[in-house]
């Protein structure tokens, strides 16, 4: 059975439609369902409609998956930290970096509402998650920079930035939220100049 | 002769001047010389003079002795933030946190700059550290609602706050430093209000 499900793969996979957007719609299905560790790379290919062999065309491991976005979201971040006007500021910068990821995230509110309950369900996808933030922390810095923006101030921007994004992103995905992920970057952009503002 | 050693220990247990103290100096030579992964608890033990059922006594593992500091760093910090003024802004509560830990740091620069060495040599533990501060943050974080401030502002005040101290923290440790902790922290605070000032 196995083999004929490769020869169907194979016949199949010039021109299976979208089989990594399956295969990520399955995946994150199952790791709801039943949790990340109780899923199988075969269950997920299954549910897919897909062999394991496209499986790893697609991804690495099952844990990719739910990471392979984070790719996206510093290939996304990163340009746009160095693209801000000339005379942007640090954290000017670092905003059209924010404000660039939450038009891309907008329209998958749903995954990514799943995909955090995944990963909080699950320390070891939490420290990965972690692992993977400092990494984007540090291209952000290095990115400032670029820019000509000293240290600390492009480590302290960079890092402060990831915390906004970090305490939106929360409030987008909560169960109950209804606005968009724009506004809440802005409130939470404005939260930092207050909490940081005075004396 | 491990009969031997552990009976020498079991008589000695009792008068061992310090022996918490050999074994984290003892730890940290041996991490320094051949690396964290290349070292063992036999080893540490002998260069301590102690043996290693006192090792265990005091620490439940390795990479435990480079750790146990961030539990006294957090029971230092936190109480700081609670016990600020009742009018101190979200910020300054986390200053007092941050001073109080420079304080109590400041002595120990040695073991920190080299605590700081192996860590950077070794990817699982520089993971280790940033899932224990991603801890303290949201631990700092609930002493400021605590305190009555909100969320967002409570979490971004937190995150903020070890981004200073992470900043301050590398500058400190740095080979070339004559500064001390607290003018550090003092400066990368300064840092971060400039950086969020302004439109």
């Amino acid at each position: 059975m196995s083999a004929t499900v490769i020869r169907y793969d194979a016949s199949m996979s010039r021109w299976e439609p979208d089989a990594r957007g399956r295969i990520a719609l399955a995946a994150m299905e199952l790791y709801s369902e039943r949790g990340f560790d109780q899923t199988t790379v075969a269950e997920i290919a299954e549910r897919a409609g897909l062999t394991e062999r496209t499986f790893f065309r697609h991804f690495a491991d099952k844990r990719e998956v739910l990471f392979a976005g984070q790719e996206s979201f510093r290939d996304l971040f990163v340009p746009a930290v160095a693209q801000a006007p000339a005379d942007a500021t640090p954290l000017q910068a670092v905003a059209a970096g924010l404000y660039a990821a939450a038009e891309d995230f907008e329209p998958r509110l749903p995954w990514s509402r799943q995909r955090q309950g995944v990963i909080a369900a699950n320390p070891a996808l939490q420290e990965r998650e972690l692992i993977k933030l400092a990494g984007l922390g540090d291209a952000i810095a290095a990115a400032l920079r670029a820019r000509g923006v000293s240290e600390p101030a492009a480590s302290l921007t960079a890092q402060s930035g990831l915390a906004v994004f970090h305490v939106a992103f929360a409030s987008w995905v909560a169960a109950d939220n209804a606005r968009l992920f724009r506004d809440l970057i802005g409130d939470s952009l404005a939260t930092l100049k207050t909490v940081t503002a005075g004396e």
